[in-house]
This record gives C-alpha cells, structure tokens and sequence, in this order.
C-alpha cells in the first residue's frame, strides 16, 4: 500500500471507506464457490514478481483493446471524443490494480476497497476524476464489466510466461489470476444488482 | 432441439417466448468484449463431441460439487433438507445444457432462452418446477451464479482431453468454453441488475 498518494482517487488501505456489507464468513464460502485457494495467493505473489515490471506494457495491450473498441472507448468519452486526462487517472489505478491483485491480502481493508470500486463504475463513476464536467457516460454497464474477464485473463498470458518458469507454474499463475479477477468482478456486482439478489 | 419435450421446463427453441431486450448490434458488440469469435463456435462443435458422450459423468462432478457446499445445496432444499426431485429436474435441463453450449446457434432464439434462463433463477427461479411449496429458496443469489463460472470450466478440463485430440485443441475447446460460459452467465445478469444498468 505504499505511493498509493501518488494515484488519484486510489484508496486501498484507507481507514475511512465504508466497511465491505459482505461478512467474513460469506466472503469465505464465495471464495469456496470459485476454488480461490491459499495456493492461488501464493502463485499470485510470483506472478506479481513477473507481471509488475511489465505493468506499462500490460495496460498499452488492454488501452489497445478499449482503443479499437468504440462502444468501450465510449465510457472514458466526452461529445469531443475520448477524455485523455481521464484515461490517463485511472491508467494510474489499474496499474496498480495489476500489483494488487497479484499482492493484496483478500482482507477486510481489501474486501471494503472492491464495493469501492463496484460503487466508482455504477453510482460513483465520475465522481472521483471530475469527468462529469466533460460528458463522460455516468455508468459502465454491467455487461462489459463481466464481459471483460475474458480478455484480462487471456492477454496476461504471453506476460506470465516472460517471467521463465516452467509451464506448470505458468498455468498455475495463470488459473490463480483467473480467479482473483473473476472474483473482484464478482464483488463488484453487489453496486449493480438488486438489494438482497446480489 | 430434438427432445426438449421430453424435459420439463426446457424452452430452447420454443416460439412463445418473449423476444431478448439486447439488439443484435449489442450482441454483437458483448461477444466482442468478450473475444467470442466464430472459431469458438467451431471448437465447441468439436467439444460438444466429446463432452455429450459424458454428460453424466460431468454431472456427477458437478452435483458433486454443489453437494459438498452446503450453501449451494441449500437452493435446491426446503425445511427437510435436499428436495431431490427438484435436483433431478434442474439434472436434466443441466445436461442439456452441456449440449446447447456446443452446439448452439448463438441466435435470436438462443438469446431468448437466455434471458428466459436468467430470470428462471432470481424472479421466476421455483415456478418450473413447483419448488416454492416445498420451501426452496425464492432465487439464487447473483454472486454464486457469477462465481461457478469458475468450477464449471475448469472441471470439463480433463473430459475434453478424453477426446483424444492434440493438446492445442483441447486448449482451443477449453478457452472456448470459458467464454461460452462467461457470454452466458453475463447474459443471466441481465435479470439482476439495476434497469438500465446492465
């Protein structure tokens, strides 16, 4: 959790947020529903070793992704097209999301950070980096949320296997990102869906 | 489509359901989100081949599953524990549904089952099959429906590689199961979500 002043608007580890509404013990049974294991955060931890010096050329492969995608390109645009100010603040957060995903502790101060984050793409989208003021849309629809495990998954791969461990290890790294993305979509959701479906 | 009469609640294909609220533009545009490519459609074909034969034997993984978390079985009980002839319903639908995700034509009407499919297990999820009067739960909460992504594809891992084929064919089948799955799970969403936010 260190330079996170130096990122806009990024608040892991910061004591005042909301504690999450999810309790331990349901966090525990939907961490079972998925098979995220305690091996899955150890091979996290080498796959941040591999994949955070690589961080910049990660985000130029997923930017290129949105970039060739209108209807994606869409939600960081104003009527003057995309909103280069705003792509680049949270630029700087999934950036670090990349790092913390391979590092974080799946703990309370992380689980309260995840309903943060499901919040800043429904209700509090642009709020945090002032692109309500440059006719940025006021939401990311759900659909491409979840849709975009897909990517984020598959992309890391070429990343993972630079780092020259065996393929085991590789495919093991690769199945435990896997997880920890579908599972933080997961926790995003709860913003999205009906009180009490979720 | 052959046999849906033969199982109770199983609409694939029937005309009188209501059409699917995404355009075919929208379509469009989550399976480009989500790199669903018309060769994936190809390698589920092959999929469908090996995995239909061992349909069973992948439900027996499956229910297996859910039977040892007690806070999945609990959708499928009432006040007296497992109801099992809710269990063997859902069974049979479920094992169709291994074959529809092959082989499916991905169209209009395979949408609409999808949207059918989706409020079948928040709104509508006991009406099919009489499970309210025995006390099963009134839906399936989104988080564990979005989370089994997980289980559900890597457990027909090893059944694709009974088939025989090349490892980078099973590789292939695999990577297009996991976004059949993810497409259709984000489709389900749709039942959940705030209106207008999905």
């Amino acid at each position: 959790m260190t330079d996170s002043v130096a990122i806009p608007g990024y608040r892991y580890g910061d004591p005042s947020l909301p504690r999450a509404a999810l309790t331990p013990a349901d966090f525990d049974r939907l961490k079972a529903a998925l098979l995220f294991r305690p091996e899955d955060v150890v091979a996290l931890r080498r796959a941040g070793d591999v994949l955070v010096p690589q961080t910049e050329e990660i985000l130029d492969v997923w930017y290129g992704f949105v970039a060739s995608h209108d209807f994606l390109v869409a939600y960081f645009s104003g009527p003057d097209g995309p909103r280069s100010e705003y792509l680049a603040r949270v630029r700087a957060r999934f950036g670090r999301w990349i790092a913390d995903t391979c590092r974080a502790d799946y703990d309370d101060s992380w689980l309260a950070y995840q309903q943060e984050i499901g919040r800043r793409h429904f209700t509090g989208k642009n709020e945090t980096d002032g692109a309500a003021a440059s006719g940025a849309p006021p939401l990311v629809h759900f659909r491409y949320v979840n849709a975009l495990i897909y990517p984020i998954y598959a992309t890391v791969r070429p990343f993972l296997e630079k780092g020259g461990d065996d393929p085991v290890t590789v495919e093991r790294m690769h199945q435990a990102w896997l997880k920890a993305v579908l599972l933080q979509v997961t926790l995003w959701a709860e913003a999205y869906v009906t009180r009490g479906a979720w």
